[in-house]
């Protein structure tokens, strides 16, 4: 049993208003790949956010009183802190460079996910490039799933679609890909009950097997000037079903460690 | 640029004393694959800790007082909780049916990795499999070097060798395939400094590249009675150098979450 995933190449900057789906199948053209039933496709986040209109400029944004405050004791620009702030249902943890909060999407993220590199098409060295950032998406899920049917319809393929960003975790170092939407994928698998070699049943396996694909994933698309936002996935074991962000987040009643 | 992980089949049930280095590549040779410079393979921990003889039976362990109290409040044999303890450089969080620590190994952990499934190599029913549990391997990235010399003196092949466990998270559900030991591959990649697209640099993004590869591969290993406990990764998009566990786990100063 093999997984194959595969970088995607020649997509263009992403610009507010242009079709993925469209994007994503030239790119598959050009990269001599033909889509089959049950191949996934990882979407960065960034381009989704792009292509949805999520760029912010600083410029516009008037920092809260609390805003100014957390930003001087985080050392952040406090209108970025703003948009911090709007984008979450609570802050969790700051401490200087880092603000850990539950994005109103209900996952924990440093900074609310904004991101600031790879926004602007301005050559090196201007200054007004720090000014607009990019918000996360809306509704990943549902930005998943318009994404899939579109392809769907298109192809007549049946295939997952998964957005993927990039995480800290809280004791490890370095950031690994997580998933923040799918359609079309389950997003955990439930293993309890399942018998192992010896028949001795499994009793705390749930499995998210979401944010393996998007780990495995974050591997082949990279980080920095390659610009392979998108990559396609095939073999991926476990029957296509539908599946949503909410699986993959903790209850806060559960949660142990806020 | 692809990535494939093909999980290695026909590998027995491991013993005490078993030569892991001969079983892998007996599995290779039947999937027939062949080794080439760069491929890794990753091994779950569960094998190397059984060949290296890592099984505990609860009837010989004497629990301590703390660990009796520790059971009654986390509803967990004492015994069990007891090599817990002994695993563990201190308890981080309990509460009903979890322990969570710092192993010590340095990562934070439920159970202190201590595994009840797939151990005892016994018939359904008999009460006895539940005596049988089985700890991490003493020195994971010594166990993996190991492992990686022998099969390059074996093959003349310049391979990366990776144990994994599959760890739950703080705030998500679901476990994931994570590294606990590593040799000839590089665990984290440093891209602070790389530009983007745009050539702004990039502020913080050091990426957990080994936890990213164990994520993929434990999706191809499975979890229950597939029994797939090794997988062959070829196409790792990073340069191969030596790692090690230690360059995955934040230091305890900077963590915010204890």
């Amino acid at each position: 049993m093999s997984l194959t995933l595969t970088s995607l190449q020649h997509i263009p900057l992403i610009r507010h208003g242009d079709n993925l789906a469209d994007i994503l199948l030239n790119s598959l053209r050009e990269t001599n790949m033909e889509l089959q039933d049950n191949d996934i496709l990882v979407i960065a986040q960034k381009i989704i956010s792009k292509a949805e209109g999520r760029m912010v400029s600083l410029a516009g944004v008037e920092p809260s009183q609390r805003a100014r405050e957390l930003g001087l004791q985080t050392e952040k620009d406090p209108r970025l802190v703003e948009l911090m702030l709007r984008e979450s249902n609570e802050v969790v943890r700051f401490r200087k460079g880092v603000i850990v909060v539950e994005h109103k999407l209900g996952f924990i993220c440093a900074n609310a996910g904004i991101d600031h590199s790879n926004v602007a098409p301005l050559p090196e060295g201007l200054a007004v490039m720090d000014d607009w950032v990019l918000l996360l998406p809306e509704n990943p899920d549902a930005s998943a799933k318009k994404l899939r049917e579109e392809i769907n319809k298109k192809t007549g393929k049946t295939i997952g679609v998964m957005i993927i960003d990039s995480h800290g975790r809280a004791w490890r170092n370095g950031t690994v890909g997580i998933c923040i939407g799918l359609s079309g994928i389950p997003a955990v698998v439930d293993e309890r009950g399942w018998k192992d070699l010896f028949g001795y049943t499994l009793k705390a396996t749930i499995v998210g097997v979401a944010d393996e694909l998007a780990a495995a994933a974050s591997l082949v698309m990279g980080q920095a000037a390659e610009g392979t936002p998108a990559a396609h996935v095939r073999g991926f074991p476990y029957p296509l079903e539908e599946g949503s962000l909410q699986d993959l987040i903790r209850p806060k009643e559960m949660d142990m460690f806020r």
